[in-house]
């Protein structure tokens, strides 16, 4: 595999920083992980809009302008001839003098890395091979007084912590006053009584650009919709629930802890239910119809 | 300069981790910060005994002893033909497979970084050149429920930010509940009426080696002292204040915001006092028995 770094095209064994650079000495960095679908990036001004939140957020004035980094993505897709990718794009604040305090971000540092993903859309196939399973964590989601929340950084030993206590798919988060928060990399969906919810921004809870374009897909579907705060037990007693990110897209919950998602409701599928498949399917239609139109999907 | 990286003593310039470095990732790594005068580390069990906590926080099972961690300490100090220097040890999980959860560390990468200080001991000058200056910031501490208080690790964005807040030479953060806690990369301690205060580790407060020192040192000068819950205006009333860390030692504060620390008390000093200059001339002594017994100290 090949890596972007700084403006050059580099061989993996070969794409790296300084043991100075603040990307490594204080994860003093920005950074997104975007799907491209056909050989494109999905969703890329929704990207490019967070990862400036999370710059202004950190004082990092990079000087790098959205297109030039949607060239960056580009060029490390076709240096790796890739089409259907999963994409890392970072930006440390770089090499700068030996003191905590920032300097103006005068040398920062570039990094595009990327992966092979299977392809989307209708007639692609998911990253999982079933639905995901859960525990509640005892980590905490750090509180957006200490970290913005809005913030997608390099300081990600919070979801790291939460992981390491289970052996789960996923590590499903409180917030200081036990309202449920997210996943360590993804943001939770419930269902009940045809119902959808998701906690909302107002807590600890970044916001997903899949979380974004699945409410706005259940507008359009006409699906109820609800944001708010939840407890674990709201989510517990759910008829459906379901994860999204990036790379997973929509992903179903089966199961939470010991509680299986939708139990005793006959009507509906473990690890998934009806209105999860219609926003999955809406989903897969969205990148079938932005990212493949033309082809057979 | 040379750095120690991965067992080898390579120039600064070629001194590198790889972008998929964990640590470069996510910040998933531990550190200490280590003086060195007369050419031996400063309290080396002390900081192998907290590194070795904070690796345990992390489930950072790198698998290397003490012994050898100390022997890249001695020779990339050696390779410089440094005695008075600053030492930046860290251990990251290296590179693993691309899933958050981490494997088995296999492949930790280990950096030894340094610079060179001033002389330390009664003979010897500080890093600083005045009395420390701080603002209390908005930014809170992390709570130990997020990530936990005794790990000392490469995510420091919060005390980035803390910083980004101000011009003054620390900010000092209050966690959740308005205690106070901490500077960005120091302790406090404050002197009210003869007692020594500093906040207690049962709040968000990093086990500062300095500070462990400073306690034992006022035990033995026979000092009174409390460990407690304070709010800044206790702080703000103090007699003296100073800050400790690493590098600076015991360094004098001057003035938190707009007050003036011990303003008003003609006989105090400004930024300092008789408890604060018998510690910091206690530190100085007990730096010198250890490091220059024999020398002119």
């Amino acid at each position: 595999m090949h890596y972007h770094v700084n403006g050059d095209i580099v061989p993996e064994s070969e794409a790296t920083v300084s043991v100075r650079d603040r990307g490594f000495m204080y994860g003093d960095a920005a950074f997104e992980t975007i799907r491209a679908y056909g050989g494109s990036p999905f969703e890329w001004d929704a990207h490019a809009d967070r990862l400036r939140a999370t710059c202004d957020a950190l004082s990092l004035d990079h000087g790098i302008a959205d297109d030039e980094l949607r060239r960056r993505v580009r060029r490390t897709l076709d240096a790796n001839d890739l089409r259907e990718a999963y994409v890392k794009l970072s930006i440390s604040r770089g090499v700068q003098p030996g003191k905590l305090t920032p300097g103006p971000t005068t040398n920062p540092t570039v990094v595009v890395i990327v992966s092979e993903l299977p392809r989307g859309g209708i007639a692609g196939e998911s990253v999982w091979s079933g639905p995901a399973t859960a525990d509640v964590v005892e980590t905490r989601r750090v509180p957006d007084a200490a970290l913005p929340t809005r913030a997608k950084t390099h300081n990600y030993l919070n979801g790291i912590l939460a992981r390491l206590e289970t052996d789960a798919d996923e590590a499903v988060m409180l917030d200081s006053s036990g309202a449920v928060t997210e996943g360590a990399t993804s943001n939770l969906f419930f269902v009940r009584d045809g119902t959808l919810h998701t906690p909302s921004l107002s807590g600890p809870v970044l916001p997903g650009i899949t979380r974004d374009v699945v409410l706005s897909l259940a507008e359009a579907e006409g699906i109820p919709t609800e944001t708010g705060r939840y407890e674990p037990d709201d989510v517990l007693c759910a008829d459906e629930a379901f994860l999204t990110n990036t790379t997973w897209e929509v992903r179903p919950l089966a199961r939470i802890g010991a509680t299986e998602i939708g139990e005793g409701d006959e009507t509906v599928e473990l690890g998934g239910g009806d209105v999860t498949a219609q926003l999955a399917d809406a989903f897969d239609a969205l990148v079938g119809t932005r990212h493949y139109a033309g082809s057979r999907d």
